[in-house]
């Protein structure tokens, strides 16, 4: 792979420094500061004991997922969402990809008539914050069916395979992995990839932000983020000390 | 690659019968007729003098699109959004990529301080909608961008590469092409590739629907999208007699 | 009555081309393209298994109608009323006005607890939209009663009587019927009439753009809107085969 | 004209006691309470010294209204339309329905780049509160155009003709003037009509609400509703002093 | 005390000229108008015969408040909240203020499922609307109260203690008694009150509006309401007639 | 004063540990993690180069407030504001509350035509949030006023007097400072109180959740907020090393 002076000073290969806080807060059933370098969430996990209308009387649960930023989590201040009375057709882009991301981790079957609802807000932005709130909400999930286990609701977690998830992209030429803030904002193609731990994808997003990219750098691209996103799910283990 | 009987009885690598019928309403500056089969959109191309606030003054044009689907044109009647008061996450996910898939293919700094407005409207919906209304709205977009040629408004459309899209997905174990209601509804994994003429992508968004899904599985998908482009970006051509 | 010279070359007396085009889609139990001449609109019957729940219990059905227009149906593109986030007063009145005409076109108590929602979408504009879409409408509803009927679910059909709409006005001081865009633009009173086939009024709606009108212009655009409405609800049963 | 009892003991052509309360609240430049029997409103008129966007620089003057019931103004309360986030479909129709009478009244290019808004709020309803809304703001806007004469903004009132409102139905069937809700409730045909100080119409909106009705019908509603509009004429000449 | 020449040329300690209208409309369990001089506000008491979700099948009752101002009720005419689609901060501070009043003069376990509806419409501001809306509430409330003793649903009237509120604040730096809009508008510090019949506090706003105020101040301001809160709790009581 | 045992096993009159971080987050020109026990918020305060539409021209500044709660912020998971497409009546009435106070609390004409965004979002809420932000804000503003000197832009911070907040309540009869969420549900009387350093009043807000309170319970709870508020200035200056 050829290589390139990035913004961030790593190599091509190299993630930015992961990191799970558990427990941030003390009310959620789950909850965890992740950190990509400078890019911060928390990812709250929490139980409802009900489901919506549609899935009502048939045994299973349901997990859904909200995101948001703080106004300046940003480098300039953004507008408040609540205050718009709205949620921007980005917002709502992520909240939907973290949500089926999530609902491929878990085993919907095996929680009983239960909603997991998941909210990873952006402290601090710094790119990569869809990606980071993925990864970082499967933790706080896991912390979730654990509080459930522990009181023995369930007999299980009924995790089927971890999930984490990064972005990749081309910055001047060449593909790169974990994109910070600047990284992102000049590069040509941007990638978000989701994978479980048996390598197999969840979720393939790319986007040509500038050129369009062919066979070759996909596959790059690909390769990359596989190697990164094992390495998170390691991290992720590690910190549920599992 | 192996086989499948499709409900459509398609070979794997069969597009549905794909049509766009030019000028079908009056008005706009470039109004297609796009069919893929039972999909039925009509995409116009509206020319406006300005640009949004953000671009004002720096002599550029922009493109934007928007989405939607008659409450009828689908099995069951969906509520109408202009009554909801709210159009929904998914709606606004298909008219972003709308939007950045046309940007692609045009230069948006050759056709001066104007507004191409791209509206695609599902008529009759049988899965695929959001690859028919890309591929529709080139062909709208190039009509209106004529219709400035020939007021010599401008001095050359401001093509740079065709677009076409494509829904591939796993049916039943086997990667198909052009999924259709029946098809989209069954299966494990659902792909929408965006690429040039020159076969480069725009943009590949791969979701599993079900079972994650390997590299082998997705390099058959994206051969399957990579031939079925071909076929429409030549249609296209074809129905615009260039 | 004495002459004009209309933009659109008619007498008068005269209607434009009006065609019902049935099964225009094939998910919804009635659907129509009603053409007035080049103002198209697709009007879809769709039949729900409820009612609202103010009439749960009553053993009687409900009839309503939502209308809409594409945002380039019309001259200058229009913002789409579902990304503003809501709907104009004058697309609510019409769609009142089109509930009302054909809540009194059927037998409401005679097709048990069912909702049959009318859609009515513009496609393209031509000056009246509003009496088009009743008079399509009627075409679809009974197109989808009839699909109960076929299956048994009812034993007739619950019409009372055909309705149908016809816009009249005054055109440089002369009556005259079936205004289109251009007539509608300049005209100075501008009359919506819906009546059924007994020649009875359901709706009369009389506006002054300009001057004031008097009793023997109000008879006279009565008259006209009398020997229409007649017209169209034969076309009407032609179309329907009835 | 055949005879019924009506609920009000009223003669069929017998207008409820009608007055007009000048200088209601303070601060309005016209402020008037209307009362058509139990059917008040607090009707204001508001010069404000700029016009809509629309009419910028064109010299000339704008009108519109706004029409609101006060919760429990009506026999059940109401839910309050500023809670609910929105306007209903009825509400938005009264409003521009006053709009459009009041404009016929008043030259709009004779008071320069002003607006007058007219702000009809119900106090407490018993039928009729659009009629009752249009008759008292016409004398709202008189004496807010009168004040702009006394200080010497206009040289004269720029009024072309006094216009007033009632309503007309049809009751067991029996042509009646000026419904009150009781009567309204319970009738077939429900004609609201707006009339000049020349016996000409601004507008003509006759429903039928159970049968549809007929010429012989509708003309002797007009004649009904023609000599309830001169007698409120009167009363507002006679409110105004002129 | 020391002196001070008020706009309204009241000594510091004195009310404006306070009366309760009740009856004032005819549908409302409860109707007052209630004057604080030129402040001119209808509040009307509705009973329901359920309570909110939460408390279904306690056995008690709510009690919920809302409040609005009509467009022209102030000197410059105010958007209409309904037609801008939402309420002020101002509006549910305000109308959030008037029910926690009225629910500490009530027993809500005293009147069964049912919810006590208090609408305040302002009708003429000028000072004062907030405070005279909870004193003429708690007669509007009493009445309705009265209306269920008489049909026997109840057997008393849940009173606990009567409410009554006024403002006061620091006038050309002095304290005075229920400032109208002219001082209001010029005061530094201005304080809503809210007192039952045992001179016990319910609520206590105070707001430095330019300096910052002392002790010294709070108490003579809370002297000076404490005598206001009893006439006007007098004069409620007189109003009707126990 | 009299003794109670607290939840918290604090004293009556002691307040919980608070902590003011600065710098917590990268982007704003003020952020303070500010913690009143196991409160947690974050506090930023945004320099923007322009003011309102209604200050524009004047030469003076204008300062802002917002307020949010993460949705798992509380006990049990709120609904996030975002998603609702509105601001709860409470939340509008806190960030008005905060506004008002740090308006009192800087000179608004010294600092030119900018705005400060204070925004106020609860990472972890146990009692006491709106004042937690008010005395956190006051920090996280006075950092972005000394970037706004270091860059020389003014030449002078424009404080007036370093304000705080805190809450006080009557639990189990006893006046107690600093309620925390277990204290606040079970209090009779809750009462918030904003001063400057000069120990004078900014605001007031006094609420009898139970039984109403006398005089000389107010003079117990403004004893305790006074002393209290005089510590946290304390603190928020030995944060700010000033």
């Amino acid at each position: 792979m050829s290589q390139v002076t990035r913004p961030s000073a790593r190599s091509v290969t190299a993630l930015r420094t992961i990191s799970f806080t558990r427990h941030y807060t003390k009310h959620a059933e789950g909850s965890v500061l992740v950190q990509f370098g400078d890019t911060k969430l928390i990812c709250t996990a929490s139980i409802e004991e009900k489901v919506p209308g549609f899935l009502k009387g048939r045994g299973q649960g349901w997990l859904t997922a909200e995101y948001g930023m703080l106004p300046r989590s940003t480098h300039t201040r953004m507008d408040r969402e609540a205050a718009k009375g709205k949620q921007s057709g980005r917002t709502q882009e992520i909240q939907r990809l973290i949500g089926r991301s999530l609902r491929a981790a878990f085993d919907l079957e095996a929680f009983g008539e239960r909603t997991l609802h998941l909210d990873c807000d952006v402290i601090q932005a710094d790119g990569g914050t869809r990606t980071a709130a993925i990864s970082g909400a499967m933790v706080a999930a896991y912390d979730a069916f654990s509080k459930l286990l522990e009181k023995g609701v369930i007999s299980a977690i009924p995790v089927k395979h971890f999930v984490a998830a990064i972005s990749v992209g081309v910055y001047q030429g060449v593909p790169v992995l974990d994109l910070d803030y600047l990284e992102d904002s000049n590069c040509d193609t941007d990638m978000n990839v989701v994978m479980n731990e048996q390598g197999h994808f969840i979720e393939v997003q790319g986007t040509a932000e500038g050129a369009a990219f062919d066979r070759k750098v996909l596959n790059d691209l690909l390769d990359l983020a596989d190697a990164g996103i094992r390495d998170i799910i390691a991290k992720q283990k590690q910190a549920l000390e599992i």
